[in-house]
């Protein structure tokens, strides 16, 4: 493009004013994609835009939405609550886009079409208990729309350590694995104890008293003598994208 | 006592001043009593008096060492630093006294005479890992000076959950377990998820970082599932004299 | 049972392939019977499994109680909130259990039958005021569903402390004492201080400013020189579970 | 004054302008008088002033030290270390100046002149430890430095609560009560429920683990049912100073 | 008393019997004695018990009511909300008690009759800003009820500091002064600065962000070089209680 | 005006009680001044009195507000709530005042007329994300009311970097930049490595889990190696003002 | 191989005790088996054994390495001390065990034989100042005994951001990143908005005043927007074997 | 200069190629200069790169600052510990650098030559005690060396509040004031509420107990009323490199 350009020039198909008036632009150019870096390298790893929906009206998260679907054909609204997420849903499937709803996630899918094609990329999502599904149903929203299956385990830890060694079995594919637990947050430790795969434990903000709200399975997470890495409390997207940015690489090969 | 002195002055052989004297005394023993009580008790259990030597001076703690030797026939002094062990050890020799000195628990036992005779009492302790022994010894040193018998498995944790098992098999017959762990302090769960006794779980104040100094462990153990209890950070001391006042009242069935 | 299968495999009453799976069966036998020693400690100690209805839905919660009523033949629920506890109960009545609900526990039973027959344990529940009464409900709930008698003292240390020794005297034969407390939390050691029995402190979520919501509670607890364990803030089950375990250890004599 | 220059002025004595600026001088002097309230506060309280000599060098200590006893004839040098004391003290007796100093409360009075004279206030300092006695001895020496008779009952939670009655029956005729207590800090609130003075409650940085280092004392004093007012950590000299100032005001009636 | 009974049984007029059985009444009564010295001391100084509404049911209130007014002939319910208040009020009021509510402070003074004469003492009620009023009236309410005359000066801070001056100008004879202050919380170090008094801080629980709801008034008053002693935040009750306790010492003399 | 006043008392004009009376009034009016001078610099900076709506009654907001308004003819309502602001826009119009509310800042501007002139003074305010922009309209509605020119930009982080750099161009005639970040709050310490002008982070209450509501933003912030000072978390007032005082100080030169 | 027992048993080859002897073998090896997953995990991803010698004595952590080395011929010793480096290498080098010391890492690698082969995994190790050298070399030694090649740019954030750009384009074909960085911790968020693979934080325990020692560098971490995941506050260890783990899956491709 | 290469390109004086490569030299030259924008600020307010001594070995630091001594002329080494101090000055005096050491703040300036000119800037630094000068030096080097007049008032507050209005009234000119204090540190609000100009709050580390180590001062100065910014904990230099930039704006009337 710069060589036609500068040959344009020499043979007076444009003039100085309009070749410096060109380069220019390249340099801004420049800057701009140096600063767009960040959007290219979502878009690479397939991973969709998030909206955190907590603390905006919906007229706002709609504005929003429309344009992130018609920039990039998909878009992820997150922490929605029970009444906006009628709205938005009818708002979107009036633009005529695509909605997958997952009400334990409060996580909205809007895209113009079909579903990310499989990348054989496999990201298990594994609870202590039930109260941190809403959070391992975070991670799997988004490891699902970055292309990887994704195999879970709920309620193994509640239930008596019996139902863990069958879950991990059936997950024995599995690239990477989300951890998600409350309280005093073990389960991650166990996990990585048990798998050569890396392990990304999530705190839940369960557990009252002292260093309740995820803050005792946090500090116990990170305590751990296990290889084990670990997200904020309730951080379900983060690390199941993280899950999922590493399956695809393993899968890739790169 | 009072029916006699009631009798004696009846019959003319104590004056009424004598008798009221005497009454007086009754009131008086009766306030102290009540509030001896915990001397007493302490006695009743059987569990010595513990001296913390930090931050006493060596000249200080003779001199409580000897009152409380006179008294209690037994006294223990913890938290000894190096250069102060041998001082109160020689003192306390010259002065005829047995010394039993425990170097890991920094604990020092000096009594009148012979140790204390078995209970029948037996008590479990158990760590995580070696940094976790001196704690663990506080409460081993305690627990045999109650009389009871103490099997101890350190280091279970940190060398693989697959020591655990042989170790608690070593223990089947112990009343109580207490079991110290730093770090993020699971072991203390774990244990009380697989004996049907009572356990009491001491943190200890390893690992750096957030929550560091074995503040992650406090967190876990009082967060945990489990049917547990939990002491303060390095109180071995605590655990191990409520453990052993378990064992003996287990054997005494009452 | 092994011997015998052997000799039928020599006899040829079985075929080579029923041998090995008989074997085989042993084989996982025994990894179960290793995950499931939670379970049967549970059963041996008649410790009841509890449902925490905070955070999980009626429909949930009616699932989960059938499936643990169906197989043990006791669950308890806890903090249940008033709308629920109706629901709940219609459900537990029509299925022909039994239920028993206390209010201020905010706790029910839900049974095949009769109530846990007593084993002769008996457990204290102290408390220092009104406030800390709910807490002290749930440790009087599972001590009686593991058999206990249990005696109370409630409000001893906001009327003052002169109802404090005739409570202690009717609890004399206790052997396991759990005190409630929350603000400043100094009963637990005061009673640890005068009975020789061991004591579980349960820091009670009251108080306000510096330290309040039971933070002061435990930290007094913790930092007591009296031989007192402690759970978390507001853990009445764990307290009341702790000590019918001591109570009936101490009546079984072993 | 104001009165003799205004007739001073009218009779011709002085000029306008020399009136013009008395009364100017008036003005500022009121600021100034204004300004020095805190000072004139101090004199009429005879609370000395104190020189805080951690993390101040020797030479500097001095300088001050010397400035202060010219203008106040007296000076409190506190938390003095052993390496410097002697050389404070040296360069005190050379200036002529009387020294006092008090070695567990790590304080030197030094003075121009005589002790001050007894008001007849009473202050009880009284500790929970012998590990509070530094603390406790730096409210004595201020107290004693106010003008106070200080009564001292040291060590009467550590060796036992009966000690504490007759601590108390020895101090019934103090004005206030100063109460130095670490770990779980509870003394002070048993001494306000037991003495119908203002107690002010000193938590002493004493104490491992959780809330360790007199913050368990802080926050169990705070949240104390009693009439109790508290200092900061280790505050021994406020306390005193407080106690001393209500002793005074009680004995002066007004 | 203990001299009649002897005499008359050895004259014969009681049995043996009987004189023990009113020695031992003694000595109940000596323990009794013992241990309602808080309830002496409370009525000595004229401190009426307080009920702390928050948390209890309005039926639980009116019998603790009944029973204090019953025993004391007066009580005060703090912390009351807006339902409860007339609900409380009328059942007084049917009882044929006195009532008076005061609404800023949400504490309402139950009794069989007429005020508390006055003592003679004084304190001064003093608050930076609006917000601390409620906390400040609490303070009034009890000292009031203690006898004490009571004058506020509510704002001074948050007008601008030329409202201290007049404010204290016209305290000048209070005997103790409670000064209130949310978010920095520095106007009871500056009042300590002016006045020759004793001076209360309480920290209110008003300002947001990093150290809020009045830690960081609490962390400044305790961190103050003034003579200053503190309560914890919101409770004006200590505080007042406190207050007039020293103002009815001083204006007794001893 | 001391000169004439002189002067008639010299030539009998005025008696010397009145002369007296006059002077200490002199005295009176000094100390008066002296304290009323942060009045005096709020005017000469025109920064308008703010009243904090939050805790405070309507009726008691009004009379503030009539109060202000009248004195200095303009006053600042902040956090004001839905149904109060109605109900003051009324009462101000109901008087004759000008009223502007930003709901966004949920401020209300209550004046007497027309709108501060321009100064001249340039501030910037820049936002994260759009969950800042309630505290970043605080900052603008205060920076201008005190006559300064404000240019937004709101959301540069949120939506990637690359609109941060067109941002700054626009805002490069700033004096002064408020900078507003919740989460991790990154962008003020971003912002100030690449402007030479004096930057104010706001730490904004946005955020869950760990160090959530604004604390880590704070903590990042007070950490940062950049040229950057701080107010409290959702402080945009302060901010607000403290740039308003740069731009205006740089405009006037002095 | 169970086939070929039972055959031979059925055959008379063996007895019945002989036969139930090696079925009970089994048995327990199914224990063993399951018990030891976690070492055999450590060995399937190469990941040596790691022994801290903080806290531990001389003699002790040459008894632990020379078991671990006869065992798995290699053993990681961390956190050495300088005194005890040399004694723990010539102890090593005596033994004829290779000895690899990497001083700012203050790790000690010892071992049977030559060095870890490499299996083309390629681990990135990037800190923002000089201080968190020490830590990135932690993670770089377990990186590199993985196998993995490990490609460092420290001090890229404390120079300026342009070094960084240089930096990460010379680690463009690493397969995960470890990115080192104290105060506000911001570096490891930049480059995970730069580069499409997995990112681990590591805070680094640098800074001082609020939240310092890493502990503002965990929250915004924590916090942060990007998809990052987090280990302990100088836990490099942790970081570089987690990385290393990802690099090898992604060679491994699966 | 694009001008001129474009012409010698169509001129035929350089080919295609070479016309490419240098207009591929720009777009990277750009990308550098982007980068580089923050060395550029930098050295536009004449603000000199800072070394933190703290944490580096001698010879690390010599190396440095021979580099940027090189590149920028001039370099600050701060936080010099006293026995390296020697070193490093014998280093650059051997270089033939200047060398300025103020050993309260321990910092030394380093350059190639004279003093920086001064601007006309003035700052004020003020401190409450004399704790807290080693801070305020550390402002008053930065901002001298960025060519501001520095007046000091140091100790104003520790002396009593009447030494603070004639160091005000000695600092009428300054264009901004930075204000250290430790322990409650109220006087930068107090300052902030008499003078007309930004105020830098610096919370210094002294004060024990509760919220010690400067956490109450910062506390408190965040809560604070007034307008008023702060910076972290002792960090003076970013107060004082603030300070100056605003002076120095003022100045230059831009």
């Amino acid at each position: 493009m710069l060589r036609e350009m500068l040959i344009r020039f020499r043979d007076g198909d444009i003039t100085l004013e309009e070749a410096m008036k060109e380069i220019e632009g390249l340099r801004i150019e420049t800057i701009g994609e140096f600063a767009r870096i960040d959007l290219g390298r979502m878009m690479r790893c397939g991973m969709p835009e998030v909206v955190l929906a907590e603390g905006k009206e919906p007229g706002h998260i709609k504005q929003i939405v429309a344009g992130i679907v018609a920039a990039r054909r998909i878009c992820i609204v997150s922490r929605l609550s029970t009444p906006e997420d009628g709205e938005i849903r009818r708002f979107a499937e009036e633009k005529g886009f695509q909605v997958r709803y997952n009400e334990r996630a409060r996580m909205m899918v809007i895209s113009t079409g079909a579903r990310t094609p499989l990348t054989g990329g496999v990201v298990a999502v594994i609870t202590a208990g039930t109260s941190d599904i809403g959070v391992a149903e975070e991670a799997r929203v988004i490891a699902e729309e970055m292309g990887c299956r994704v195999c879970t385990a709920y309620d193994v830890g509640a239930a008596g350590i019996h139902r863990l060694f069958p879950a991990l079995r059936d997950c024995l594919d599995a690239h990477a694995f989300v951890v998600a637990a409350g309280r005093e947050g073990t389960l991650p430790a166990v996990v990585a104890g048990l798998v050569d795969r890396p392990v990304i434990g999530v705190p839940v903000s369960t557990g009252y008293g002292y260093m309740g709200k995820g803050r005792a399975a946090l500090a116990s997470m990170l305590q751990s003598c296990s290889v084990l890495t670990v997200v904020n409390i309730d951080a379900g997207f983060t690390a199941g994208a993280s899950a999922a940015l590493i399956a695809n690489m393993v899968v890739d090969g790169r």
